[in-house]
């Protein structure tokens, strides 16, 4: 006997349930993404290591899962490895095809990514990203059209979410005017920690890092500050009135609440200059998504970054993009049990098959109710009506088309709803106008 | 400055005018399938080696994309391929999952697959794969389900196609009357070139592959059967009188093409006793779908195996599939230029744009477009019309709603056919209107 057979550690199988949720996740975020004009691209599982390595730090290039060589040249050393995020491989797909490409380029793209991280309770070494980019253009409009799809996407599925919003250009403005620009991301993380330990900790901590006291007192209104949207950038503007850079960024913050109020949406977002996801290469805006009603980290994420192609050969071309994470997305929607529960059936009509005369006298039947546009089955095999019956039942199909001498002889069907246990004959013409 | 990067040979970018047409046949066959209860499972991309191995011959077992090992490990053999098909993953599927199945299970998968086969015109090394199985079941309604779907699937595309039926065990009982059950493969090969060289080579070539005179006068017949379907069958009849296997075969052929008529279908269904696609594998029906108006090879085939997930440890499950083509189809869609024409225009509606005041204005008229169902852009830039009429042009666009200082004023928006030319004005809130 052979043995019970397994998937790799780290990867999953999706059942038919779980196809369905993710599916409805899927069938939603590219709806949203079409309506705005964004494009989908595919790009290969594979691509040359040239491509992806050096681009994720020395910790990513760790993780790659690289592709042994096939042939002659199998003993050499791989040349391909799986792709590890999307973003990689789209600014290479714009270089590549920049002739081909209008811009400003709006894509969306869907696909499986993979890291060869240890594997842990919600991380894993498959898993899709969906991500929504738009290149070639430096207009906050694209920035706000992020806020709306994020707005939209998590409106449909029922998620009340809170967008956080921050710009690179802020937090470099302040660590310029502290006097320690290379304190930068030390800066960042205590002001992300301010709620959780308070003032006088995150105070200590700021020494402790090597920042002097004439700068954290620079830094201190702004981990106190409080107010509006409107108050937090006006007393902003004067904390950072000596930098450039920072006013830029207060500008093109301020502009982007007020596009995001002009679209009626501004109730979902929110100012949070402790955000600071991606810095690395984020240059401008900066995007968190949070559920409001279920702890579990960041569902949606995304930043502007002034030169992505530029590792390619493409200068100059500033892209903004967001991520959704459908794995979390999924874990928020089982937790609020937000699914739809029709999406379950597999089929709204289970035709029963007691032998071949009642078959023969179903296909047309079955077959007339699926042009209506019913999903529909006949079960194959002449089997006992209860293993019938709890075939429907496992697949959530809610109605039961009873087919014997008697219907056949009559030119009906017994129309069995499996929730309620009524039933009643109906001709087998008026099938789908029963089911409406 | 960088090179121009590239990917690797045998993989594809799929940009935007290709996936428009991509997706509307995965919609198109997703739809079907899901409308007769087929559902959707996914597999992991990594199968463990010992899942793959020996399931498609020792040149199969050379094509498989090994996954270097990652840590500790990388110096070993690679424990992990990427999977090369769908059937091996939805057979190790089923064994491992049989207790959360409802059987007879109908499931459906589109995922890519890789072979590390040599790179030719229409040959590539990541390609996808639409395939549909129903496993648990015995019964020949399956086979008529199939059946159904192609047809439906190729009937909304526009395609005009041949089902081609045959059936392993007719093959079998062949070979057996002739008193050479081993040839069973060169017979096949045989009654496959008929019509290309004509009866006196084909025998010759029998001849040459070692059979005797009396077998191939057993076969002749076979090779110059002509009539109706019915015709054809009753004659296997008589021929095949001595095999039991044979006659099995001409019954369930019969059943088929039985209840293929009574769905209303004959007339896509041939009878060919040359078809032996899969013979290895497959134990009952094979079927194989050719399009009648373009030259290109099968675009759909599969069959019955009886026993699939022996392998994995659970026998005596039979299961019968098709699998549908997606680059085939791609092409013949193409060919024959049966693709719908609105489906690759990435939104309805461009909103101009000619400044602040403008986009202030249009950002909540084109949210209230898409709340009406419309998908339509704000250019994100202020730049010279030409530029924003071009961007509408390339990304198919049909219609521009032009909003300058004069809309503003009144509450308008000028829409303008981009086809036509044609340009009237119309009222912010009767947009939606206008454009159905």
């Amino acid at each position: 006997m052979a043995q019970k057979p397994s998937i790799p550690k780290g990867t999953r199988d999706f059942g038919p349930a779980e196809m369905v949720g993710r599916n409805y996740i899927f069938n939603i975020v590219r709806s949203v993404f079409r309506k705005y004009g964004y494009q989908c691209i595919e790009t290969p599982s594979m691509e040359n290591l040239s491509t992806l390595l050096g681009k994720y730090g020395e910790e990513g290039d760790k993780l790659l899962f690289r592709i042994q060589n096939s042939g002659e040249k199998a003993a050499l050393a791989p040349e391909k490895g799986l792709r590890y995020d999307l973003t990689v491989p789209f600014a290479r797909f714009v270089v590549q095809h920049q002739n081909e490409i209008a811009f400003p380029f709006k894509r969306y793209q869907i696909q499986p990514v993979w890291r060869a991280d240890r594997p842990q309770k919600g991380r894993y070494r498959e898993f899709y990203q969906c991500d929504v980019d738009v290149i070639g253009s430096k207009s906050l409009l694209n920035e706000l059209e992020l806020v709306q799809m994020v707005d939209d996407v998590f409106g449909q599925m029922g998620i009340r979410v809170v967008i956080k919003l921050n710009n690179r250009k802020i937090l470099a403005g302040l660590a310029e005017v502290s006097g320690q620009p290379d304190k930068l991301v030390d800066i960042t993380v205590a002001i992300d920690k301010i709620d959780k330990i308070g003032l006088d900790a995150v105070k200590q901590e700021l020494t402790e890092k090597g920042l002097t006291e004439q700068a954290i007192a620079v830094i201190e209104p702004v981990l106190t500050l409080s107010g509006t949207t409107a108050e937090k950038l006006a007393r902003m503007r004067e904390l950072l009135a000596a930098s450039e850079t920072g006013l830029k960024g207060l500008e093109e913050i301020g502009t982007l609440f007020s596009l995001i109020d002009g679209a009626g949406i501004s109730q979902t977002v929110e100012l949070d200059l402790s955000l600071a996801r991606g810095l690395n290469y984020y240059t401008g805006a900066i995007f968190e998504v949070k559920a409001l009603d279920f702890a579990i980290g960041s569902i949606c994420g995304g930043g502007r970054y002034d030169d992505l192609t530029g590792i390619f050969g493409l200068p100059n071309t500033s892209g903004v993009g967001i991520s959704f994470g459908a794995d979390r997305i999924y874990d928020v929607l089982c937790g609020l049990d937000l699914f739809p529960k029709d999406a379950a059936a597999a089929a709204t009509v289970l035709f029963t098959n007691m032998g071949e005369r009642e078959v023969a006298y179903s296909v047309p039947v079955a077959a007339a109710l699926r042009k209506a546009g019913f999903a529909c089955e006949i079960y194959p095999d002449s089997a006992r009506l209860k293993k019938q019956f709890e075939y429907a039942d496992r697949k959530g199909i809610p109605y039961l088309a009873i087919v014997g001498d008697q219907e056949v002889a009559e030119g009906t069907v017994t129309l069995k709803n499996l929730a309620t246990g009524e039933q009643r004959r109906v001709a087998k013409g008026d099938l789908a106008a029963a089911l409406s």
